[in-house]
């Protein structure tokens, strides 16, 4: 038995069947995935509205404080069905693994798959792997596709967004990004930045559950940080987004590690963070609903949805200045997810 | 305006919006991908069990006689629904880009895919784009998932497989494996080799249509081949399958080009090919139905089920010998989809 991972796992012969044996039947193991069949049946989904979502994820290092590609994979995935309103079913795993990489290295990231899929309360119910020559890849490339349900009465979007409408944040920013990028310049020894990266679907479903239809918009913070979530939203809904820095959740050592590395929190990427637009009315219930959850503890009232600056967000600095809070332009940190 | 993939299309910035609104929304317009929401809403799908599949693909070269990368990230997807009786519906893209890829390589990939998924009936409603640096992948990979509607009463599996169930396949056999390999080892050019690539979805919808639940099983025959395909048949059913040489249907430069690289035809993948197991009775309206179709034009009945050899698949030789056909065991050729 090889331990490390050889171009015939991925021929469809029998090395790749042992590999779905041996790994990742033994980890994911549900009846859809034990059919081993061309497709998976997904014969008891709830009512509502099916939504469907896909991310690859190819961050380097494969493994960082606060987490691992493999939860990265499931997370991403089942946060961008949570955002809109679905409760995350099923999802697929698609690896794409490079010639040589080391087996237990895809067995300890295919185990923080399952422990966090468990978490998250879905399945892997149908994937795919192929191999590539070494040098053609750079160790582990995941995709994950997500098949979840919008219960009924759930409407998010753009479509919602209300001029005053309360801009919250469900905790510190730039967690995940600082800490891959400290991991990754060698520097993750002097610090104790942990990615944030964590399944948010039971986060939003309380929300959902207690605010009902005042909730208007959901999205998950990833790459390109916060400020590019409210641009987009500003660009959407053809509105004006006014956030104050002095109310921006960033922890002292993001704080410092962004200075040191020349960076800004609100465009570095966060992986369990969800910015929330809620009915002005809701806004103090929505920041309690939050900070009563494990998740939520940092939960900040960021600012709200104006009229004017349509399809602009404005910044209220510390010393009371105002500024055009940019979407991002360049690729401030590469491969972060 | 540069011409070739930067970091910075993969930020989630500035340059990702670019590329999503002149690129893949152009090509792939539809109203759920124009959200561009988190994950897209699938409001109209037809009654019946939900299917769900996916597959990365990673061939190499990205151009190849008869097809490319972006028709294959369509069929194979297309097809693993297909298979299973399912009509695909919706797919997602994620693609993974080298930094340094010309643009206009990845244009006439995603106007590949576009054509594909319009041929086969199906829209690409949600995706993601990642760039990694320069060497850390091989110009694109690509993943899609797929859901699509089994119709009720439409039942196939291992469960349905019965002895002198008759095998077919609607076609010629290698033609995708050995043009990729040819065009690999430059030898292209002596040779009108043509990867079959295609949508087998229409051809399949004929088949189910006409002999509704004589159709007892299906897969497609792509990486390991037809050999590896009726492998999984008989280990996963029990059962003994008998196939025989004569009726293999391999197209004569399939046959050359097998000889010169010392493979073997019945191993290599296809991107078109379908292998069917009917009742014993429908055998031969199978098999008009499969050449009336013009996916079909040159299908044989290749055997049958057997209740002797439980697991094994037995090869009849064109000299009267028997042997038994192995699933593959290396890997034959690597990054063939």
């Amino acid at each position: 038995m090889t331990n490390r991972v050889l171009l015939a796992h991925g021929s469809g012969g029998a090395l790749s069947h042992e590999l779905i044996r041996d790994l990742f039947l033994r980890y994911f193991d549900n009846p859809q995935l034990r059919a081993m069949a061309d497709a998976a049946i997904l014969d008891d989904l709830p009512p509502g509205r099916l939504a469907l979502t896909t991310d690859s994820y190819v961050v380097q290092p494969l493994f960082f404080p606060g987490g691992d590609i493999g939860e990265l994979a499931i997370c991403g995935t089942v946060n961008d069905l949570a955002v809109m309103g679905a409760r995350p079913c099923y999802l697929t795993a698609g690896f794409i693994l490079e010639e040589g990489l080391e087996l237990k290295t895809l067995e300890r990231i295919v185990a923080s798959m399952a422990d966090t899929a468990r978490a998250a309360g879905v399945q892997i119910v149908t994937g795919d792997t192929k191999v590539v020559d070494r040098g053609s890849a750079d160790g582990v490339f995941i995709n994950t596709a997500g098949v979840g349900v919008i219960p009924l009465g759930i409407d998010l979007g753009p479509h919602r967004l209300q001029p005053d409408d309360a801009i919250l944040v469900n905790g510190s920013l730039g967690d995940h990004g600082m800490a891959v990028m400290m991991q990754r310049e060698g520097m993750a020894f002097s610090s104790n930045l942990q990615s944030d990266t964590a399944p948010l679907n039971g986060l939003i479903d309380e929300l959902l559950t207690t605010l009902h239809t005042q909730v208007h918009w959901m999205r998950d913070a990833t790459r390109g940080g916060l400020a590019t979530v409210l641009n987009e939203w500003a660009q959407t809904a053809g509105m004006g987004i006014e956030v104050f820095e002095e109310r921006m959740p960033v922890g002292e050592e993001v704080r410092a590690a962004c200075e040191f590395l020349g960076l800004d929190p609100l465009y570095a990427a966060n992986e369990g963070k969800v910015v929330v637009a809620v009915a002005q009315e809701a806004a103090e219930h929505a920041l309690a609903t939050l900070r009563q959850h494990p998740l939520g503890k940092n939960a900040a009232l960021l600012g709200r949805v104006t009229t004017s600056h349509a399809g602009y967000v404005t910044l209220e600095t510390l010393y009371g200045a105002r500024r055009i809070l940019q979407m991002l332009t360049g690729a401030q940190l590469p491969r972060i997810c």
